[in-house]
């Protein structure tokens, strides 16, 4: 236990709490009882860690965090500053505030979790100025005039990116507004297929669409993957819908063969199936030419499209699309009209202006480019340093790498002990549908989110752990 | 076609349009034109409604609709007035708002559709004012910094207003946004039961809960409704949860008796188990004082309590809240880090802003006056014109009416023949979960959607649907 003369704030190492979230704890306590004053300048970061005996960047978390909340203030290279107090509640309020650990929340991702876009790099001021607009110029586009596809400007600026980014010639009439991705494949199941009808899925695939698919009373089977991509169903069981993810599997990252593609569509011609292409992540692509979609390929005739706005915004606007096949248009109709719009209305118009206006397309180019050298980085070291733990294939898209291991080392081994030292690294054994055990062991090492620091400092810990199994 | 000489304002009367719309864009062109001045007054309603030959109470909407949008103002006694168009912009928004290109699905709902806020009479612009602040002084928090509870500002909000409005005693750390009821729901039961359980739900009650329950596998018991409320559950196989709409109960309407509400929270005291308690419209009550919220009464001890935006809103933000006790906030938490948060985050901060500066409820109790007009209009016309075919009980709240029908009328008859007229009878038997043909018949009546003048109108075809039905 440390005690900092200064700061009644100890530090329990062997304690469940996190010891960022001790930090936060004992600064908020020292705001509220009056020991840490308005003004009162923070002991440098650097400082401040080497005092407790902690890292620089466990410091680093734990102010970040107390800005959030609005205890500390940090002004560009003069440090964290105490606050007014304001309107933090003293009495009940607080106490609650102190012995409800809410802050584990709020903290930014770490790395290697997948899937998620830097929010540091996203341009907030440009967007809000693109909702400013819609306020300024049509404010009740905010909250009504949609249909139950959504707000049809949006659908325009929708159809228009696909038409030149993924080579699909859709109209706006076709495109359904959906709350994320999920939705989209629900809104998409609830569509074409009964309880009891079957559902192909690759495997390994994405966990949530396998629980999903088991939580409707789908049969599931499984189309295993190989150097093409997804493997035809065949069998005696045939689907009568299948998922893909065709321009970048998930999880393993290859994009599937233009033979693969025309057999899947004949297939789903000969059988009287569905496709869903979903194309979770294909803004992200670092080197060659852009995968066109399966869907424009199809001409839309067996594929229906879903695409996300996840990539860009987080979670934050929760908006994702579906493309519907002229044919299938009334079907998907009456599931809206059934089940209505679970898309939040509010930010469709700015999203539609967003893209009119060149915004989202500037942005899109910058974070690649970062997103791209974070890559480079993350693939280097891995490539110099870990190489005899394993291999990576290089697919040069998306926004994780599988970093595959060699025999005898098991995923959520390394997983597991990942987690106690305070970074993330899924277990690909995690994404197969089979039994406990089964499949390739390996790491998903999400590396959009953070930066080249904060990968490296996660990748240092990544090699301790390494070097752990090993000498052991 | 009317003319009046001082606006270019023309009504047609076979249009589609509804007349108050056109009342609105008429007197929205004469502003824009600069044909109507800022300062002008507006004739009295009473004159205006003679001279273009409709009633009093469409000018009074089409007005009331012109000052939530900001064309007009109104003070007390001294009539409306021409604002200062300040910064609406004037060509293409306007355009827009007019011809919107997908008439066919956005058409506006048909009366008697329930649990639908009319959103023309939302203030649009304050609505707008309270985004556009948020864009200007703190653009990031429509994006991020929220825990995965949601925006801590908005939860702040809810907490003062359940604690002035609803009488709950909650800390802003006890609420969690999510996207909807539904959504909230859905949260709850994977937090406090696991498939196989049991769930009490209202029988009659709200139908999606009753499909939601069988989806999720578990097990439906039902409890009848008396003068009372919800009765207790009994038989062999007892609930671990039940979900209660005490304050107003839907579809019937009436309101628990306290003594029944004490015996509920023994009840699941004794049984360990969960109260939901759904308090979905509790906003309007037209007479006589609020009713507490049950988790008030209950000092959240064992009761989860469920709130709503949707009836001020619409769909269009998708967010609603639930406050969970103490004693369960881990499980909410691992929850909500499990399934991560469904609710759009851009609109919280915003809506935040909207609550604490006063907006939300000035709107608030704008529309519970135009609600309870709209629901006087309908009880009248009941009374006086339809008594012969049933009856109703006036709870002296919520957004729609249930019309029991006498015997020998079959609600889902006039349903049907309601929408071959083109209204919306929602018939009460569909709300029961027992087999086809049980529940007592009625037709549920939405009243908030509409103006007088459209009620009136549905109210005459409905009319003319039971005379037909008595001459056969």
């Amino acid at each position: 236990m440390t005690q900092l003369p200064w700061l009644a704030l100890s530090i329990e190492r062997g304690s469940k709490t996190p010891i960022f979230e001790q930090i936060c704890t004992g600064i908020r306590e020292s705001v509220v009882s009056g020991d840490l004053k308005e003004g009162t300048k923070m002991p440098p970061t650097r400082v401040f860690a080497t005092e407790i005996g902690v890292s620089r960047s466990t410091v680093i978390t734990a102010y970040e965090q107390l800005v959030a909340e609005g205890y500390l203030t940090s002004l560009r290279g003069s440090g964290y500053t105490v606050c007014a107090l304001g309107d933090v509640e003293l009495s009940s309020g607080l106490s609650r505030i102190v012995a409800l650990p809410e802050q584990e929340e709020t903290r930014p991702p770490i790395p290697f979790a997948t899937g998620l876009p830097d929010m540091r790099l996203f341009p907030h001021r440009q967007w809000a100025k693109a909702v400013a607009r819609v306020c300024r110029t049509n404010p009740q586009a905010m909250l009504v005039g949609g249909s139950s596809f959504g707000n049809f400007e949006l659908r325009k600026a929708i159809a228009s990116h696909l038409a030149e980014w993924r080579g699909i010639d859709a109209s706006a009439h076709q495109i359904i507004i959906t709350a994320g991705s999920m939705d989209a494949l629900e809104i998409c199941m609830q569509s074409v297929i009964d309880k009891g009808d079957v559902i192909g899925m690759e495997n390994p695939g994405y966990p949530p669409l396998h629980h999903f698919a088991q939580a409707q009373g789908l049969v599931p089977t499984y189309m295993n993957i190989d150097d093409e991509g997804a493997q035809l169903p065949s069998g005696r069981i045939l689907p009568d819908l299948v998922v893909l993810t065709p321009s970048h599997q998930y999880p393993l990252g290859g994009a599937m063969t233009p033979n693969r593609r025309v057999d899947f569509i004949k297939w789903a011609n000969a059988h009287d199936a569905w496709i869903i292409e979903d194309d979770y992540d294909s803004e992200f692509r670092y080197a060659g030419r852009p995968i066109p979609a399966l869907a424009g390929f199809d001409q839309l005739s067996r594929t229906i499209y879903v695409g996300s706005f996840s990539k860009i915004f987080s979670n934050a606007l929760r908006l994702g699309y579906i493309v519907v096949p002229e044919g299938l248009l009334e079907r998907f109709r009456n599931t809206m009209a059934r089940f209505g719009q679970k898309a939040s209305y509010m930010p469709q118009q700015a999203l539609a202006e967003f893209m009119s206006t060149g915004e989202f397309y500037r942005h899109l180019r910058r974070v690649r480019r970062s997103y791209g050298e974070r890559r480079k980085y993350l693939l280097e070291r891995l490539h110099r340093e870990f190489s005899q733990y394993g291999f990576f294939r290089d697919h040069q898209a998306g926004m994780q790498i599988v970093f595959h291991l060699d025999d005898g080392v098991r995923d959520k081994d390394i997983a597991r002990l990942a987690q106690e030292r305070g970074i993330v690294t899924r277990p690909l054994t995690s994404t197969y549908a089979n039994a406990e055990g089964e499949g390739e062991d390996g790491l998903m090492l999400g590396f959009c989110g953070y930066s080249e620091e904060e990968l490296g400092q996660a990748l240092d810990i990544l090699k301790e752990i390494f070097e752990g199994l090993s000498s052991a």
